[in-house]
């Protein structure tokens, strides 16, 4: 052999060998690294579309249609068949686990053998008029057993007699106007009480502050009706004899009124009824229309300025009493609703989380109703039912989230948030170690309008990214997106082009986890044109013509309205609990907190001299805001470069985001509301509905002009601000890099 | 060719490639996977050897001489010197970063030019007996500027006159058999109480609450003199003319009385001096025996009981006031202390965590003395100056522990915990989502006898371990370790041979950490034999006779006792800091947990036909405890198929491991101390010095027997009961495998 040909031959056997170690040594890297990526979890954008594509219009029609037979009070048998219903469906859909989760809270019923109801009696006693004892049935329930007649829940039992004062819609300010500005004292009267502004409890708890012994509330066309629609079976407006039910509980996140703090559980000590929170000392009871006009008609008193007025053809006076032919005439209530406590069930459905188990994100919504619930909550309730059989069918075909998510179906929501208060009580250490966020499903649809948003600032970004990816559901619109339907619809402001978001205020099963625990929160529905339609939520809101029909043949006869709620819902809850890096923008926070800090500074500023006088400053907070925004600039930045492939990296600023929402929790709560801890979102002390920004400011400002004292009112105000400032710092400082 | 041949050919190729692919093969394969075990940190058994190994006496000694030649009250410039050198030390010993974090707080301070003291005055006023102004200056401090006086920090001025009353150690009992058993009522009274038992502030609120208009509190030799000892200089007993100083407050863990809650930073709202927390709202004063004996020595009344009898040669009678020849003299009090706003410091200092910097270990002491602070707290901070020293010379040789260590030096300690709480108050939401834990470090060394840890239950374990890696101190024990020395001198129980470890109480910076926002928490020193020696802490604590020489002369002359107490506290940091799964045991807290439902159970079974009548069941707790030993015990099981290999899953553990003692922690607090929310651990409101387990409990009994009400009474045991084992019961969630 040559000795070139040796060389030739040497060199290609190196060669040989260079290449197959090579192959060898790349395969085995590869097979870690890979190993390592199917650890990393499968990128997830593929899963999204099919998961929001396979919900369907019919089923979500067909889940309404089966959970809106009967009535299903809580408390009641058939709410408990439906959870049981509920629960078989969830398992069968797919669910790694379906659970029960009863607890014992205390509930109203009116008692079925003593109706409630309100007379005008003469000057004998003998009862002249008295109000009906139940709404007229719809067609097609004309059978149906168990249709609780109209009432205020947690009413006291009671029959004050006396004269009627009518104060509007009992906010603090209409209390005011009356006792300021009319000169009438309503200590001793009854109230009447036009529902709609504010949370009927607190208009039960103004009119206890005012002496009154008793409240009626009635729905008045002006805030129920829409102009041009027809009464239900006909239209979607409220009839003359439909009547809004509802608790009227000063509750302000406690949970149940006998165990505040604490779930109901069966060792679970437990308040005597007297020492329950926040139920109202005196007699309230709810009225329609019809009735309502037998109770003003004949009032007397003073003609009340035109934005008491409403749409009914009574002259809306104001009392005291009735004029003079009928001045001999009383009112009186008489109320034999029962207090007790009972069972309600939570239904808890979970797909474990594939790499992160202990990261959950939750998607609850109520299942009891007043009545059927047609539009409250099952509009919702089917949506959720639809999303579960969406994921349950990825699951069978191999998909698992990054995260744990976790499905509720809510007791007792409509006495007070109980059943989701309890279970966030039950688990508060868990949740507040581990939820990344919660999204509400309560009533899916209020209106034909447009889509409608309440979040926390963090979710902005990722509800106008999610939105893009969903279709509209309106007619005509097959080319365009939610996202640009809505944007055309409803934008936000001058300043900024894209649809409008709000805050969340309460109201809702979300209440605990966002105001209490601080966890991120977000909410979702269809609603109306809110520039002209100008009635409170809905004109049937809590009546027993909330039926199936009116969603099929009203608010959504395709039902492509719901299933784009459960597309926005559900893909919420898909992105943050598959996303490897959470979807959650801090700068969206930094943006909300500047716009709520000039607000609410601009408020004070109504009163310079005083904010001169007594040496207020925002500076502290605009400060605050600006280490804020710095920081959240800083993280935004910091995560362009975060390492994907360590996990260790990627979970440490996740944990910085999940926690930023819990960052503005003050453990010490709100003045006199240890439940309500969210220093940036609360809702007032005069509204539970709405939610306010900077609350113990907001309520601290509103406070001034009644005090007495306003150089404590005034220092109750810096204390606020020195609150927010602190805690707007805090917040900041779970952004910048650990240690 | 042969065809055989070109076969074995053949075959030596295919094996020769083969080879070749597994080589490369597996090196590509291990190449990833050291490239992930380097990620995943390096083995750190030998380096903790050459952590505790580094650690010298010599320097202790030199760091103890160091910061104990002036005195340094917290407020004063001398202790921001203190803290300025210490920052640049620990800076040069190689931590990352170091800072100085200033808060504004409420301090209080005799008036330098009317001292303070306690008058015997006769019938015209007189006086014909005064108080000493100041100690006795030990040899050697002569020239010593700013040695404050003995005093009770945050007394009132004023003066009260008025007959003395003796009320033993003013413990709540002491009271009740004053008033139940004697008959005398304190009303309008001065009460002299000695020192001991219980902490100071709880007896001047007993004495506020016995309707008292001022407290003397003197130290008795029966309390604070060790048999066959010398007083200082020639022995380490307290000489006749020593005082303790120290705070009257009942802050129950508020930190700065004006700023709870919040830190006290410049722009903080200020609680008016009249709303501030936990101020004594009569005049209080410390004084020697050598003074008290011209206070007792006259006084008349009655006998008491000889349990009341200290070691003076006096009768000890109760008054109130003194016999018939003296009956004309009064006591008067001279107080001008001034409660006024000022700036202390913090000293922070960190080490970066290597792979999880957003886990926190925590050393801190207080370095604030009431004089030199020989003892307290300096005999600690020296340790914590070594433990630095140390800690910095590893990381300069490429040692960087897993998590992060954050060394702290507070401030004004001795006001009430007021650094260490405002800094806690500061960083609060980082502390609950990233602390792991907490090492107090105050006075290294109380006595000569042997080790005493109190802690956590989870820590158990690991203080064990540890103590066996080091080597006891004592002189003729070369060969055993800490632990072994520390077993034969202190065994646990009969039930259990292992040294013991007692529960945390408070007094010491811990109590923010652990007590309020429930980080697991230990602390550690050298201690007496309690067994033999009665008396309360050590005779000299707080007087001027806390100086170096006591310790270089009695207490450690060796300084070996204080290196063992520099070795526990910093091999607790680096085991928690560096060990990738925590070294925390949830089957002790179990075990704990389980002695303590038994114990208090017990109390309660003091009155069993009461525990009928009002239908009192331990079960729920005793039930509780067994579930958590359930989840404690699959916990332990599931650790051990823990793949230590998986980043994410480790963390997913530890996280469990790290907010277990979190989840003791409810947010509404024990019943009026809103900041003490530990639902096992807390002090009782009878003394804030030792800790009880299930203290919302304990207090709920401790109140029945003086209940007007007992139907109320057992209703708040029933209650506590009903929190204590849903909190038991949350607990054990925690350690079930998430989701």
């Amino acid at each position: 052999m040559k000795r070139e040909s040796r060389l030739v031959r040497w060199i290609f056997w190196t060669i040989v060998v260079l290449a197959l170690f090579l192959l060898g040594f790349s395969i085995g890297w590869f097979a870690h690294r890979s190993n390592a990526i199917s650890h990393k979890h499968k990128p997830s954008g593929d899963y999204l579309k099919e998961f929001l594509d396979e919900m369907q219009t019919d089923l979500i029609r067909d889940h309404l249609r089966k959970f809106t037979r009967l009535p299903h009070l809580a408390g009641t048998e058939q709410n408990l068949k439906y959870a049981e219903q509920i629960m078989k469906e969830w398992k069968d859909f797919g669910l790694d686990s379906v659970e029960m989760v009863p607890y014992d809270i205390l509930l109203s019923y009116p008692d079925k053998s003593q109706p409630n109801y309100i007379s005008i009696v003469d000057h004998s006693g003998k009862e002249v008029f008295n109000t009906s004892l139940a709404e007229p049935v719809p067609q097609g329930y004309e059978d149906i057993s168990n249709i609780v007649p109209p009432y205020s829940a947690y009413s006291p039992k009671g029959h004050p007699q006396g004269e009627l004062v009518y104060v509007n819609y009992g906010r603090t300010e209409d209390f005011f106007q009356l006792e300021r500005e009319m000169g009438i004292n309503a200590t001793g009267k009854i109230v009447i009480v036009r529902y709609g502004k504010i949370f009927r409890g607190n208009k039960v708890k103004n009119a206890m502050l005012a002496g009154a012994k008793g409240v009626i509330m009635f729905s008045d066309p002006a805030d129920y009706w829409a102009a041009g629609v027809q009464p239900y079976p006909d239209g979607w407006n409220l009839p003359g004899g439909g009547v809004q039910r509802g608790n009227v509980l000063n509750l302000n996140g406690a949970g149940d009124p006998l165990t505040p703090g604490y779930p109901a559980k069966d060792y679970t000590y437990r308040l005597n009824l007297e020492e329950g929170v926040g139920l109202p000392k005196i007699p309230v009871h709810p009225i329609g229309f019809h009735d309502a006009i037998h109770l003003l008609k004949n009032m007397g008193g003073q003609i009340p300025p035109n934005n008491w007025k409403g749409a009914l053809n009574v002259s809306y006076k104001t009392g005291p009493g009735f004029t003079d032919d009928f001045k001999s005439q009383k009112v009186r209530m008489n109320i034999y609703s029962n207090n007790q406590v009972a069972r309600v069930y939570n239904v808890i459905g979970k797909i474990r989380g594939a790499l992160e188990p202990d990261r959950y994100v939750i998607l609850g919504g109520h299942r009891d109703a007043w009545v059927f619930g047609g539009i409250d909550p099952m509009s919702g309730a089917a949506v959720v039912h639809e999303t579960v059989r969406s994921a349950g069918k990825m699951v069978k075909k191999g998909w698992r989230p990054r995260r744990t998510i976790i499905f509720a179906s809510w007791d007792a929501e409509e006495f007070g948030l109980l059943g989701s208060t309890e279970w966030a009580e039950d688990n508060a250490r868990l949740l507040q170690e581990r939820a990344v966020a919660y999204i509400n499903a309560d009533s899916a649809i209020e209106g034909m309008y447009t889509l409608r948003v309440d979040c926390t600032p963090s979710m902005h970004t990722l509800v106008y990214n999610l939105t893009k990816q969903i279709a509209s559901p309106e007619e005509g619109e097959e080319e365009m997106s939610l996202y640009e339907s809505w944007h055309k619809r409803d934008n936000w402001t001058n300043d900024r082009d894209a649809p409008r978001i709000s805050k969340l205020g309460s109201g809702s099963d979300f209440e605990a986890y966002f105001i209490r625990l601080g966890i991120a929160a977000g909410r979702a529905r269809y609603t109306k044109n809110k520039a002209k339609e100008r009635y409170s939520s809905y004109p049937v809101y809590h009546s027993v013509y909330e039926t199936f029909e009116i969603v099929e043949r009203f608010y959504d006869p395709t039902f492509r309205r719901l299933r784009a709620i459960a597309q926005v819902r559900g893909g919420l809850i898909f992105l943050l609990a598959d996303s490897q890096v959470l979807p959650l923008d801090p700068t969206e926070y930094a943006n909300s907190l500047r716009k709520y800090a000039t607000s609410i500074a601009g408020m004070a500023q109504a009163v310079p001299e005083q904010m001169e006088t007594y040496k207020v400053s925002f500076e502290p907070l605009f400060s605050a805001v600006e280490n804020f925004t710095a920081a959240a600039g800083d993280f935004h930045e910091h995560l362009r470069t975060l390492n994907t492939e360590d996990p260790l990296q990627v979970r440490i600023m996740n944990d910085q985001l999940m926690y930023l929402e819990r960052a503005f929790i003050d453990p010490l709560g709100l003045p006199g509301r240890p439940f309500y801890r969210h220093v940036i979102f609360a809702p007032s002390s005069h509204n539970k509905y709405a939610g306010e920004s900077f609350p113990g400011i907001y309520d601290a400002l509103f406070d001034i002009e009644n005090s007495a004292d306003p150089e404590k009112a005034w220092r109750e105000v810096k204390r606020q601000i020195s609150i927010a400032a602190f805690t707007v710092n805090a917040a900041a400082m779970t952004l910048i890099q650990p240690a």
